[in-house]
């Protein structure tokens, strides 16, 4: 059983942010949207002027057997091939993680291949894949139970490190599947306005996969009302772990940055299990997958960079990370009105 | 006499950093529009793999005399102090900067102060303040020149540093009014359409400054087919700098970033005169500020990032470095899908 202790936001911090980002060397409102996101950051963390200093992205990679439908580009091996990738540093997650000042770490909680000793990989696999949900449940509860555990467990491990900022990224093909089908159960929309075309580059791909799922949802009844029961039934478990790692950073008031379509479903799966934990949720990109805007609308967080993007692994989220640590910059680094004696009639 | 030599768009690069992408470890397109904006990067440097290690802001301050009609929200005084400000590390681009590890270079081209001997200050001035042009011109010819040599200078100077990706910032109390007549006047659009609040915050003043400006247009006739012209009657010592700049570093094939509404009119003008220059422009962020939208198309340079901003400084552009180098950094550090052994049907 999971249990979470999320803390209330902290409505004095961020009040004091706001009242300081008035008396900034600037005009009020001259930094648009980043104003009130630095506003929620110090809300979050409790500090009126926070900084952003130590940031990860937790990458966890798993295997989907529904896949083997033949829904995307490449085979399943590629999950493996770029669990690899990503531990030799040649992945877009690398480079936007260097990018950001931010560390990446590797976790595998379902990838179908013996990866043996493999150095760097932080190895909590539940199972070898999850299983075609088309045929019956995906995980059963207790694997769903641990995948969540096992992201609760990264979370403190990062703060242990000294986490200020933290994103889940994934790898697992075929994973945009299982997250329709979990936005669709909990969001309540219908899958075809859920489902996009993933890796799947063929036409008639997105029909089959919007079949696959509603087959999915027929045979497993998820109970929209518990968010561990469609986890385990239509989801995967690094979607669960994605979403133990959001419950047990909120838990620790760290800001949680959602990137695409998989963080998504996951957010909606722990906002499911924690309502509260979705006001430590900060958006960053808009994914080119339809399923994402309408996910993020229900867990009412505003993704702000619309450039096109759809490649997970976090990349979305890691892009977005120095523009947060720049709004909050401001709150600490830049001086006032006053203390420069510069008067403005009000 | 300005002379520039453009070097042309090194389009054998951009084709070649084009046939990279499509190798990478993603999906073709996944990255959206950076995909297109590292390919442009290439192209600007001549290197199909474009790295953006050195990075810098040089910010041109001068005063405008047209903010004695009470344009804007402070008094001129504020253009020195923040110009200490800068110095001192604590205004916004302060912040922005540390956040993209980039360096600021502050130049005085016209400020109407006395600094003295003002460590970190690099004094080029010009003029102590644009004259206010709505009574005549606020440069002579030679003075719009000398700041665009100045400009020149800069980007030389940076250059020697190791350059690699540059914007150009600005202060300058009431520095939107002239940046908007410029806009008027190049781009053709009428002067309600490209006129603003800027820091003006009461009703009436948009209606006065659309007043100033046409007033301005009227009794000093700049041609718009030159110029150089339009910049020494309607502009002012920081926007020609600016220009000056973007044209220094387009010879040298730097990218420039472009920021808000003063940036922009001042592109427009190194556009004016040496139109090969627009192919080494970046867009940044769209500014809250009408003008910046229409100077942009002109240009046909697309911002990317829609946060509402108007703080300029260079704030924009400073914020949009990481993500232009998180871009480009995916053409050198990403493996190809034939270096990972990754087959995909084509």
């Amino acid at each position: 059983m999971i249990s979470v202790n999320i803390p209330p936001f902290h409505e004095a911090a961020a009040a004091e942010a706001r009242k300081r980002q008035l008396r900034l060397a600037k005009l009020p409102g001259s930094l648009g949207a980043l104003e009130p996101l630095a506003e929620q950051i110090a809300g979050m963390t409790g500090s009126p002027a926070p900084r952003l200093r130590d940031k990860a992205v937790v990458l966890f990679a798993a295997d989907h057997h529904i896949a083997d439908h033949g829904l995307s580009l490449t085979n399943r091996d590629v999950t493996h091939i770029q669990v690899r990738n990503f531990l030799a540093g040649g992945a877009a997650i690398n480079a936007f993680t260097r990018n950001a000042g931010a560390r990446l770490s590797v976790v595998d909680v379902g990838v179908d291949y013996d990866f043996g000793d493999c150095p760097g990989l932080i190895s909590r696999k539940v199972m070898r894949g999850a299983r075609d949900f088309s045929r019956g449940p995906a995980m059963t509860r207790d694997e769903a139970e641990r995948c969540l555990d096992i992201g609760i467990e990264m979370a403190r491990a990062e703060k242990a490190k000294g986490l200020d900022l933290v994103a889940a990224g994934e790898m697992g093909i075929g994973n945009t599947t299982p997250s329709s089908a979990l936005i669709a159960v909990l969001t309540g929309c219908p899958v075809a306005e859920v489902t996009g075309r993933g890796s799947g580059v063929k036409a008639g791909i997105i029909r089959r996969k919007i079949e696959l799922i509603e087959e999915g949802l027929r045979i497993n009844r998820p109970n929209p009302a518990d968010a561990l029961d469609t986890l385990a039934k239509v989801g995967g478990p690094e979607i669960g772990a994605m979403a133990g790692l959001m419950l047990g950073a909120a838990e620790l008031r760290i800001p949680i940055v959602i990137d695409g379509l998989i963080a998504a479903a996951a957010a909606a799966v722990a906002a499911g299990i924690a309502p509260a934990a979705a006001r430590y949720f900060v958006g960053s990109h808009l994914s080119a997958e339809p399923g994402h805007r309408l996910a993020m609308e229900h867990l009412g967080v505003r993704p702000l960079l619309d450039l096109g993007m759809c490649l997970g692994e976090g990349t979305g989220a890691a892009l977005f990370f120095p523009v947060l640590d720049a709004a909050t910059r401001v709150l600490s680094e830049m001086k006032t009105l006053s203390e420069l004696g510069i008067h403005v009639p009000s």
